[in-house]
């Protein structure tokens, strides 16, 4: 399978497990579930999910038990995006092509929307998968928690926010993405691995890996932000400079941010050496992050 | 023991266990953590985790098993608080005797603070328990999220909005305090079972008693704020009445919620019958819930 098929193939397995996890829009209360849904479904390039199945498909997992942790990472994600959203945060009204949902529904309720899906996602991963013992699915709780956190996701979101109009080196840029988003994306990666039992020393080569791929993701964000308009994004472009965000453009130019992001892609593939050629989506999907700008 | 001894020894253990679960002051991002300590410790009457404890000695659990999941359900109220009192939601500028979190740090860092405690709640309770197997943790950990997600408190909170300005009737009042409140009070009691490998029929009793004890904790909390000052109740009394929200006194009248009081307390008590000597504190905390106002 070529690897776009095989990205369309995930995503609509990653599009159906969501739908079969978020609560019907007709069960009460109604309006909550019919927010949750309208902010984690139909959107999305699903690269957690991508992510989570490549690498689960290194060691044998079967894309059965691989449904459960893509759909938890993604919904984790979800969340993210609608607390980042609001107007105490980053207060963007566009998302995905389409009004966020603090303003197609209200505040509170994208507060609540939030809180809920990530609720939803340990809920998920609490539910027993049939290859994986019950020991090592509290391991994948626990890294997706730790991953999700103060000392995680959210952690980078508030050194975001304290960044607003500070002078960051690249050093201090890159330990707010390492958080923000890199943090989530590894854990996409190593559940995968998780659940084909995968050995400490490939987890820490592929935790390498994610770490590579979550920079070179921002590195990328940063570039399509700077050069993209909002209608080709589905958000609202330019956003970080005109709220005076550190991004990678702003400290290196486009230029050299283009050359970092070339060498984080070789040095992820550099990270996959060992793995042959059962790691090729891996590979794939760090030249399609790329190759998203140019 | 008397039972005030034993309510301090189990608050001063709980106090200890949040101290320790929650990062130090001095961890990076150090305003969020700053602002998540000043969220849990140091206040509230820490019900889930007495609770917990009681529910857990009458099944042989030891309290060191008992520290983590009360500590977890006590993580997950402090960050309902936090995000309840945002400006979006409750608005509300008072809790426990000092400002918000929102009004003490900031709405944004409010928001993580909230996001990151849910987080750190399903943290705790994966971390392996020695006295418990891991198969049953995952289930404590499944009963956590459901109690704490869209078709329980969080979903209680929606419905708990959606009803500003309405005529609710004393089910549908009822139906929104299940999800709202009792949800995670018959979590915390659960949990604390579970720890001591309690069976199914057993569960189900104690879980009539927290239903009972979530909707007396509500009703004695509706008369409490009809009838008390903002100086005793450390938030802003009288709060429910002048935003137009149903209450039990709204309905029925500060008489008339006693007496239903009065019978949510006999059935908290019946409940409880079969368990004999060994559920002497739950009875006793029934009592204490009540005993708060009148």
């Amino acid at each position: 399978m070529d690897f776009p098929s095989w990205m369309a193939s995930i995503q609509q397995r990653a599009e159906s497990a969501l739908e079969a996890t978020l609560p019907g829009a007709d069960i009460a209360p109604a309006r909550l579930h019919q927010a949750m849904r309208y902010a984690v479904l139909g959107g999305g390039k699903r690269i957690r999910p991508l992510l989570c199945h490549a690498a689960g498909s290194i060691f044998g997992a079967p894309a059965e038990d691989l449904d459960a942790p893509a759909a938890a990472v993604e919904l984790i994600h979800a969340y993210s995006l609608v607390h980042d959203d609001m107007p105490c945060m980053d207060d963007d009204d566009m998302r995905r092509g389409k009004p966020s949902c603090h303003v197609a529904y209200d505040e509170a309720t994208a507060l609540l929307v939030g809180d809920a899906l990530q609720t939803l996602a340990f809920q998920k991963l609490a539910a027993r998968l049939p290859g994986v013992s019950a020991a090592r699915q509290l391991e994948m709780l626990a890294l997706l928690a730790t991953a999700s956190g103060s000392r995680g996701m959210a952690g980078g979101q508030a050194i975001d926010l304290a960044s607003v109009g500070l002078q960051l080196d690249i050093g201090a840029l890159e330990f707010m993405h390492i958080h923000k988003t890199g943090a989530l994306i590894r854990a996409a990666a190593l559940l995968g691995a998780h659940c084909g039992k995968a050995p400490p020393e490939a987890l820490e080569r592929l935790g390498h890996y994610a770490n590579r791929i979550g920079l070179l993701f921002q590195v990328v964000d940063d570039i399509l932000d700077a050069e993209a308009s909002s209608e080709t994004l589905g958000k609202t472009a330019g956003k970080d400079a005109a709220q005076n965000k550190p991004t990678y453009v702003n400290i290196l130019g486009v230029k050299e941010a283009k050359f970092l992001a070339g060498n984080l892609r070789q040095e992820a593939h550099d990270a996959l050496s060992s793995f042959g050629a059962s790691a090729s989506r891996l590979h794939e999907l760090a030249d399609f992050i790329v190759d998203r700008t140019f």
